[in-house]
């Protein structure tokens, strides 16, 4: 463990700084931020420091930058390309953001929140509801993933089609700099053209750039009806007329818009403890389709009815079912939410996370198939996700029988053709869940040596050291 | 003039890249690009060169890096700040984007359009309209304001409140760098989180840290309904209540909702051919408000009806009239757009396009009228615009009968108060219209060192000769 300037340890500084009790050494206080829940990322570090300010955290990077020691912040520890979790050198330090978990306040009539970097998801969402107002960002992690990894991952989630992606969420920003500067951006202005927009500059930047330690974020009123549905479509194509057809007559009043195959169904028929199969007849493809509407749940409803009804003269829509209570609703979403989970009592499964143009979305789904298929005969796609953004998480489960070990040794070949198709279409290698470790070198492979170079100026700007997450993203 | 490093001349070197009939020298051809409409900024240039591409531009830009060449880019010429007006010294080259204006693609299913920098924004919408689709920016110069215009100053306008700024509308970009490099990042997709979102930097950037060539931009389906309505409330924190009605309602389907007090009313039917009263009694403040549905003529009305009912109730609203036909919406909304030209029959004005949180909009007026008529008695506030946005244009009309030029000369006096007040309410100076030369030292007034310092290590990053648009923003 490296020394001050002064010869003393890094440890007996950071323990100046956050007090000896916030500054974790023992294996077994260390073990929970050392991996993350699926266990593919396994670190090692001195210590998991554990600040509970802006002003802190100031002071670790300032004495990080001192003594050449790497950084490596941790939010929710959800993320799920490696970012978050020390490499195997034992030389970085985990910063948590756990403490910084106080909503600072809400302000129902002008719409915003401001909540620190550490509040968990679920909370944010609560204390917006609790102010009659809501925070839409949405996704399977919520209950744990923290709202500083969201916006310096920029999170997607179900919500996308009629809210954005986190960084349309984000007003403001306070910012602890990779030197050590603390930048307070936290301003609640919807139109502000008074310099370059710096803020723009740490969403999704997945903490290479400044670690998050504050955000003022949008709200919204809440909806005042809300439908789900069920649609069964012939094909990803018949799923796009669809989506056209409650565009037009819901605009953002679509909230979400998810795709499924058949197989999904299956899955989840057989593995998860009450699911059922929606519609009475198997059909080939399936669209979650969820309506808001400020008017009332027969206004949410009568918009759904509308565009299912105009899809289903054309012929794109075979059959439907609309959830009849707020329980069967419920049921249809966690049927949706558990489909990343559920594959696993298949066998193993390659994944990937990517998006296309949304009108090429149908071409992915059918090369993709067919050429990993080829690769791999027997082999089960199964594409699912966000169709109204066209981004799939395109999952391939094992051929029945196969060997697992085996199969996923074959992952960087399903990965190159995968990825291959997409680059091809103008498409994104990492659309909603970013890069981190695990992607980093992949992106040698579809970025220009132009872009790359335009990221690294970024990164030895804001960086010179590199002791922030240094070796993720660029 | 400079040389080159092989003794030739810039000049000659320019006519290489882009031909004899591109690079204009004679004051004649000059001059329209020499002044803006209003006539206060007035420059003095060597030639305007007219590239017709990327790779143009790349070596133009290569040349000013090797010769050390200022570069002012320009687009419609339209901006308020002097961004796009060379400087007195006579050494800053002009490149106009005008030629680079097809636009390139237009895709309804995908609902993206494909379009040049130098395509003028009205022929921009008309493309999409033909395609049967939205390109919802809207603002008073879209005749010949340019697109790549819109999108480095991040431009806003009226359609804001559904649509956002400029940058939201963007999904990639094609940028010759600073220093001549082309990056192409022209991607059409809604999610992607593969390193840096690079276009941010460009957006809204006037300029300085690189030249938009090209964009990607989103398209919305057409609203099948629209109502226009007038109403009549007795301030603006009424006017507030109303817009929650009308957000909660209608969602995105509130495309509008512009501020306007009554001595803007009156100047409107004083100066303006065939301007009405909207409302048969006088009324301290109005309301401009526009609903657009997915559903139909009748359905946006209904909506208007609602919103405004549900104000009429709470007694925020006293009195509305609805457009009964294009015609009359269309006149509702000249109203709207001539506010800004009209006040000059009233005299001189002074200025100011400032945001603030929406809620405090209100204190912002009355504290900003008070304390200006305090410095000048029987000045007139003349505060109007995007109130669903918080940003207001801040305009105060000379005294009736005072001498204009010894109003204007109390300018800085005026935009300090107004200023002051703005920026301890946590708003912008710069709320639309953005800073180019006009307001760049006012920024040190207003931003901390930190952000100043952020905004120069950018710059620095990709502009290390400092030849493009150098004295803008930073």
């Amino acid at each position: 463990m490296a020394e001050d300037p002064a010869g003393k340890s890094v440890l007996a500084r950071l323990v100046e700084i956050v007090g000896a009790g916030h500054v974790l050494t023992a294996d077994e206080d260390k073990a929970p931020y050392l991996t993350e829940w699926r266990g593919y990322y396994r670190g090692v570090t001195p210590a998991v420091v554990r600040p509970a300010s802006a002003a802190e955290i100031s002071a670790i990077l300032k004495l990080a930058n001192e003594t050449g020691t790497p950084i490596v912040p941790q939010s929710g520890n959800t993320g799920l390309v490696g970012g978050q979790i020390p490499d195997e050198s034992g030389r970085e330090i985990v910063l948590s953001l756990e403490r910084l978990d106080k909503v600072r306040s809400v302000d129902a009539d002008g719409a915003t929140i401001v909540a620190e970097a550490g509040v968990v998801l679920e909370r944010l969402q609560e204390a917006a509801e609790r102010a009659g107002m809501l925070f839409p960002l949405s996704l399977g992690a919520q209950g744990s993933c923290r709202i500083g990894g969201n916006i310096s991952t920029n999170a997607g989630g179900t919500q996308v089609l009629a809210y954005g992606n986190t960084r349309s969420l984000v007003l403001g920003l306070e910012v602890v700099l990779p030197t050590g500067e603390i930048w307070n951006g936290l301003r609640g202005l919807i139109k502000d053209n008074s310099g370059y927009d710096l803020k723009q500059l740490f969403i999704g930047a997945e903490g290479t750039l400044g670690i998050v330690t504050a955000a003022v974020l949008k709200l919204f009123p809440r909806p005042s009806g809300q439908t789900v549905a069920f649609a069964a479509v012939e094909s990803p194509r018949a799923a796009l007329g669809l989506l056209k057809h409650a565009r037009k007559l819901a605009g953002t009043g679509l909230t979400a818009f998810e795709l499924m195959p058949r197989i999904a169904i299956e899955m989840l028929v057989k593995h998860m403890p009450g699911a059922r199969d929606p519609l009475a007849a198997p059909h080939p493809w399936y669209v979650l389709i969820e309506v808001s509407s400020g008017r009332g749940e027969s206004d949410a409803h009568e918009l759904t009815l509308r565009s299912l009804a105009a899809a289903l003269a054309e012929g794109t829509v075979a059959d439907a079912a609309i959830a009849t209570s707020v329980a069967q609703a419920q049921d249809f979403w966690r049927m949706r939410h558990a489909l990343s989970e559920i594959q696993k009592h298949e066998g193993a499964s390659i994944k990937h996370d990517v998006s296309v143009p949304i009108e090429r979305t149908p071409d992915l789904i059918r090369l993709g198939s067919e050429a990993v298929a080829k690769a791999i005969p027997g082999v089960r796609p199964v594409p699912f996700g966000h169709l109204g953004d066209g981004n799939l998480h395109f999952n391939f489960s094992q051929p029945v029988g196969a060997d697992g070990k085996a199969f996923l040794a074959r992952a960087p070949e399903v990965h190159g053709i995968v990825h291959r198709i997409v680059t091809e279409m103008g498409g994104s290698i990492a659309a909603e869940h970013g890069i981190g470790r695990y992607k980093r070198e992949l992106l040698k492979g579809v970025k220009s040596e132009i872009e790359l170079e335009m990221m690294h100026k970024l990164k030895r700007a804001f960086d010179p050291n590199n002791i922030l997450n240094p070796g993720r993203v660029v």
